[in-house]
């Protein structure tokens, strides 16, 4: 406990959280990460230095396993930063990709928070600045372990699912 | 654990958080509460079932000792109903007003989250929906006691202060 | 002139301008309007009274020379009214339809505005608000006829063309 | 008329629009010009080119004849350019302020449109977005001389004043 800034990851994979709107097209594409500009730049985060860093840009339905594989190594790669990570990721598989980190290393060294979106960040009512200010708040003061923050409430791997007719992740009692 | 809504109650005190621009006269003024206007309504919250009352309307600089009791005085009425509570509070005395509570009622038997913002809710680049963000977070997932959040960070009472040129909070060390 | 308050009518046929975003299915649809909601109750208007009317919910792209008759049956429907319509189009065919109506009505007795945007209202940077706030003023000072607002500039039908490089609408010269 | 951009002069005096929230002070202050960051470049304004000059920071309520002196000087000094001028201005004495213009230089060759807001530029629900469009708007299409853009409403100098109970502009009639 002291007044220094403690430093953490977000690891973007996609999802709809950063879903970009293309003009050209008129559709929406997981393309360069945005969270930066459009959520962490607006934050006061005096005492926390992020670091943005994109491994992937993939819609979560479309991720296998290597893609789960890819995402795990990296959480190995930046647990030995020892400093608190969250990871952008689509809701329809958050769960499977955070079960198989789960499963697969269930000792890592320091909290890893997933959370992602309903409305993609660029949207002016979406969930995302909530859910990625949640996200951060919870990396800092959570134990080591795995876990997601989605709409004001903490989920620990792996008891949750999300539930699609409320838009929204709920505990798996 | 469960997916039941849990209560929890918002105090509103004044506070730069909640000063309202005054376009007769061109003056930021406490008046009503519109945090639940202005916050709360725009946060996905199906968890969480919030409740606001506003028990005064003061700038922090100007309440005493007779406020802090009163303030102190709604929180042990609201302690019965064993849900956690947020306190929206003017930045500048919230370290006086906590550490009264801590002093003269330290086995509260809730989560009380103090808040505040140095800019306040209606402006675009507001630090206050990040602020409450956090302490709706916090309450729901820490133990009894007095807490602070503030730009990121969580703080346990008496051990913060403000930091007025940085315009955030520190911890005393 | 003077300080009485003017009617004005919004036709919404669809068009990007006014594309949702559906949480359950993940993509931009046109259903129901929501430019009062979104801009009209935001703007300050106390000398127009508006009124929003949807008459269509269509990508222009999907729109054929029916939907302009239809179109244009409303304009002329309104017309008696002696006020001022601004019409929510889709930018692809504004070309299109607007000098349909210029071509088989051309001595319409009103303003007619026709506007649209590059991207839907609920973005946090849409182009939609300005055109619409350019519309709704342009609607109350021009004499009868056929025009667009975009972008800052005002066009006469049909004396312009989207330009889709640069993602706007230029003079035909 | 052609595809070349339009240069286009605002000159800042000051007024409620530019007001910045001090958060030392905590209070409203005019200083430098914030309407380049805060509105013209979220604006799309393919074809105008825009300059922003700050000539003064002062309350309208400050303001006198030397003032308004040197706010005409600024204008003739600007005319040579042969393009058209926004004013931003406090609301409480624009029309003392385009009037003196209007009655020393009346013959002046370029549109010039004042304007300002009820609520400062930085609020979530400033009018100042909306009056600033609506000015650079008008600008483009006025034939030379003094207006007044408000509230979707364009006022010729002048024959308006400020109805402080409504909150916004009317004309004398």
């Amino acid at each position: 406990m002291s007044n220094e800034k403690i430093p953490l990851t977000i690891l973007a994979t996609g999802g709809t959280i950063e879903k970009i709107y293309d003009e050209l097209e008129g559709s929406l594409q997981n393309r360069d990460t945005i969270v930066r500009n459009k959520i962490v730049e607006k934050l006061r985060l005096p005492w926390t230095e992020i670091t943005v860093k994109q491994i992937m840009a993939k819609d979560s339905l479309a991720m296998d396993d290597k893609d789960r594989e890819f995402i795990l190594s990296s959480l190995i790669a930046h647990e030995r930063g020892n400093n608190p990570i969250v990871v952008l990721h689509g809701t329809d598989t958050m769960d499977l990709t955070s079960k198989y980190c789960f499963d697969k290393h269930p000792n890592i060294s320091v909290p890893v928070v997933f959370t992602g979106a309903m409305k993609p960040l660029g949207f002016d009512d979406s969930d995302a600045a909530q859910n990625v200010i949640e996200a951060i708040f919870a990396a800092r003061i959570m134990k080591p372990g795995y876990y997601v923050t989605f709409h004001g409430k903490l989920f620990t791997v792996p008891n949750f699912r999300k539930n699609k007719t409320k838009g929204t992740f709920e505990e798996i009692t």
